[in-house]
């Protein structure tokens, strides 16, 4: 019986999945919905389940096959909490290795190699891997960390918006564009505000970004601070990775090198792979391993 | 029939009512729960009763005469959200005017003079009062705003446990605290933030205001930050006061002055009275202005 591997990319908007032979060669993929078992484990395995019978179809296998795959799931809110164990138990995979989003992503975009990775999205995560063993420095989650990341960003852009409003800060282009967008009133910043999720703070971050660019100094004060808190995990991270090779992942990669240490600048490369490539070749290694340790 | 008058004042923990007669000489005092109304106005709602007829009982008065009173009530929660109108319809008061708490305490720490209240407890606001007009600066709450306030301290200084944890900034005496009370591990911290309301936050503030006395780096990182942001909301509000006088009050009012700027240590004064006193005055001027009105 033929054996195929699956690589999963699970995080919180969507999960992806590709079926590949035990060499790593993909034959096809899948997508469902949000993965992060820290929120919803039980909706997580669904779409883990998903993904990976899709990518079978995709592949023109029966997607009863996944029962027999070998699979490596990178998935958001391993870090927190205890619900790895919880899902992997629940997964009908024949043999299942669960680890961080992160993790894959960074085998996607430095391969086997040594260097350091930063996930700069909705929130912020650096990963350095020296002599094969990674280490990672923030991804905390909004509340309490991942200063770096959007959300954190957008938080800061509304309380300066307020304190335009009360005449503390200046005002500025950028919180006049907010105050503009809650029709002045700080109330409506401050309902906006308690309900809100991450991603619903992260939205602002790119507008801020932009005004940075343009010298508003209140989009620059807030850029500078989140740059300053990035530049400073970088450095900590530099030290626990084995090589001089920095890869910027997420959606804020494209927008955060130029407020970089020239140090880091330096060092910047492009991403070799996506995650999903990383969890395949994390599956290959598995497979390849196990059956080595067998043979 | 003898005519009386109520002064509430109605915070997030208690809330304590004050009979009296019209001129202001208070006959019987009464404390019951939490009244918060946009926590949960339901709730604020039997609190003030509650503590209005226990004033009634402590004066010696038949508690149903609350029916017949002039009550003015100072509830926290009034600056956000529209329940203050659902509260004061549902209250059983002949005559009921409803302000926030931040304008009795003002009330009873300056009496009837212009000049500027900072409450920094839990949360922070600032009131400047300028011919008898009374203008506020913060007051936003614990997500985007209060800087001052012991919740943001406290948040603060978990945030610089992680970051130590991480070797992104130093350990230090306080960090190491904390981490030593969730026994060295982050993902403790993140959890207790996950479920944290302000007050959790803010039980850490004096002890950072203690470390930061006795010199400890990250400890005097947050209090400088925090004080820098309280110096600031008093230049604007100062600005808005019609005199040179200041009054701090809340827990940490004995706590910040030494790191205030000297311009603002300089006016400060000692609180008159307390809140409750400032609503039993502003509920005595209310029902002498509406009967001399009518006369």
């Amino acid at each position: 019986m033929t054996h195929y591997i699956l690589g999963i990319d699970g995080g919180g908007t969507s999960c992806r999945a590709a079926v590949a032979t035990p060499d790593g060669m993909v034959l096809g993929r899948g997508k469902s919905g949000a993965a992060n078992i820290l929120t919803d484990p039980n909706n997580a395995i669904i779409s883990i389940t998903e993904a990976a019978k899709a990518a079978y179809r995709d592949a023109g296998l029966d997607e009863a096959g996944v029962n027999s795959a070998s699979a490596f799931l990178g998935l958001a809110g391993t870090n927190v909490g205890d619900l790895t164990r919880y899902v992997h138990d629940r997964l009908p995979f024949r043999h299942t290795d669960i680890d961080s989003d992160g993790l894959v992503a960074l085998q996607g975009a430095i391969g086997d190699e040594d260097g350091a990775v930063a996930i700069l999205g909705t929130g912020s995560i650096f990963m350095g891997r020296k002599d094969g063993t990674v280490r990672y420095i923030g991804g905390w989650g909004f509340t309490v960390g991942d200063l770096g990341g959007g959300a954190r960003l957008g938080h800061a852009l509304l309380q300066e918006a307020l304190l335009a409003h009360d005449g503390v800060h200046p005002r500025s282009t950028v919180t006049d564009a907010v105050l503009d967008e809650f029709k002045g009133d700080p109330r409506s910043i401050v309902e906006f505000a308690r309900l809100s999720k991450p991603g619903d703070f992260g939205r602002f971050a790119p507008l801020i970004f932009d005004h940075a660019r343009r010298g508003d100094r209140q989009a620059l004060a807030i850029v500078e601070a989140a740059a300053a808190s990035v530049n400073e995990a970088l450095d900590a991270i530099m030290k626990l990775a084995g090589a001089p090779r920095l890869c910027l992942l997420g959606g804020l990669a494209p927008l955060y090198p130029e407020w970089l240490s020239h140090g880091h600048r330096a060092i910047l490369m492009e991403a070799e792979a996506d995650a999903l490539t990383g969890a395949v070749a994390l599956a290959a290694k598995g497979y390849r391993e196990r059956t080595g340790a067998a043979a």
